[in-house]
């Protein structure tokens, strides 16, 4: 089969830009390489090459030009890490109990997206399932709206996603959708489940019909009516930190 | 007192940009004038030059590169509005009960302010405290960030921050400060107050230590250990959320 074309000015996929993104590449073993501004005067570019020498890793100073280019036009702050490949994560087969997975349907702005994931690690997601192909969604730019955090998120890559939600069920989680509309449980009055899948949808369109359908129950945020709806990772932040309040988190 | 000059490609302080925030500007009666692109084909800006013509409000077609110009280089959609000068807002003398408001100190990416803004109209705060000369904070980036709602959210503009803290607790409130660190309280299992203030903090800094003293509560959003922060428009999603699964709005 015919590889794509890369989109023009699109990051390469195994990379990731911008000074967080890079220390959490770095700090997990997941950099192969870093290269940074030539003659760059950063100290937290400057610390972060001197950390990739000491872990041996090649270390490389390049024009601005070439960083622009690597990175797409994103805001790379002088340096750049290449990525080994992310570690491949499995939907469990039994959920732990308490647990919560996320399944993103449809979200495609990569801030979107890095924002989910950043919360996915931050409330202590077990699972978070994206579209089939995440390369599409878990981008350069999604680690660098994450503060690098979509680096250890668990992100599974399912065949697709109706799929992933029939194994989320077989592993014990109840499927929670979140949309709006009549019919809607209050999330904030929700007797959540100890193990929660909860489906978001994409900025556009919301969670699909196939998705909504297979869903156990369906809440919502109660809002103004002049909101009407909430930026998807704020609403995710909120719904997680709302089922996280009800199954909070064993002492570590 | 000489005028300070704007920034360069700085949007004037008196615009909404982008359809969403035009809608919003329209329907509340702050727009004067709406701005569209010349020949352009988006049916929805198309219709908001109809709204504003049935409104009697001068609509007037531009080329790009005005429209680029006047929004500086914001993304404006082909459609910008100029608008009547935003209601002020007070802090009230005697806070209702239940009620939430918000106090923003040093959040000063607009993307952040207008999903900030959008969480606090969405979740039904009755103030929003910014830092003084909001014109600096409430931009027209804040405006269309918050999908038009940073136009009717209620934003006080206080002398200072410290007198809006000093002003919310003669009303009656509590000031709940959100920061992380030993001794703080776990927001999830937190026991609201039925009149909160939440302190909110900037995307470097934090809340500053000044109001952080002031506070009556400290609550941080329980995390692992990678994440250590959040994005702080999701941050005050779940938290103005937290505040609302204890203190659900009256039926209207």
């Amino acid at each position: 089969m015919a590889r794509p074309r890369p989109k023009p000015r699109a990051a390469p996929m195994d990379l990731a830009f911008g000074v967080q993104a890079c220390a959490v590449a770095l700090r997990e073993g997941l950099a192969r390489r870093l290269l940074h501004l030539e003659g760059g005067g950063n100290p937290r570019v400057l610390a972060l090459a001197e950390e990739a020498r000491a872990l041996g890793l090649p270390v490389e100073a390049v024009d601005a030009a070439r960083l622009d280019e690597l990175c797409g036009g994103g805001v790379h702050q002088g340096v750049l890490a290449r990525l080994r490949r992310l570690p491949a994560v499995s939907i469990p087969r039994v959920a732990p109990v308490p647990s919560l997975a996320l399944v993103l349907d449809g979200v495609t702005d990569p801030q979107n997206t890095g924002a989910c994931l950043r919360v996915a690690v931050a409330a202590g997601a077990t699972v978070v399932a994206l579209p089939p192909r995440r390369g599409a969604t878990l981008t350069p730019g999604a680690h660098r709206a994450s503060a690098g955090l979509s680096l250890v998120a668990p992100v599974a890559a399912p065949l697709n996603l109706a799929r992933a939600v029939a194994q989320l069920k077989e592993a014990g989680y109840w499927i929670v959708t979140a949309a709006p509309g009549a019919g809607a449980t209050d999330a904030t009055a929700f007797d959540w489940p100890d193990r929660t899948a909860l489906v978001l949808g994409g900025e556009e369109r919301g969670v699909s019909r196939l998705l909504r359908e297979a869903g156990d129950f369906r809440v919502a945020l109660p809002m103004d009516a002049r909101a009407e709806s909430l930026n998807v990772a704020v609403a995710c932040g909120a719904l997680a930190y709302l089922w996280r309040a009800r199954w909070p988190a064993p002492p570590p």
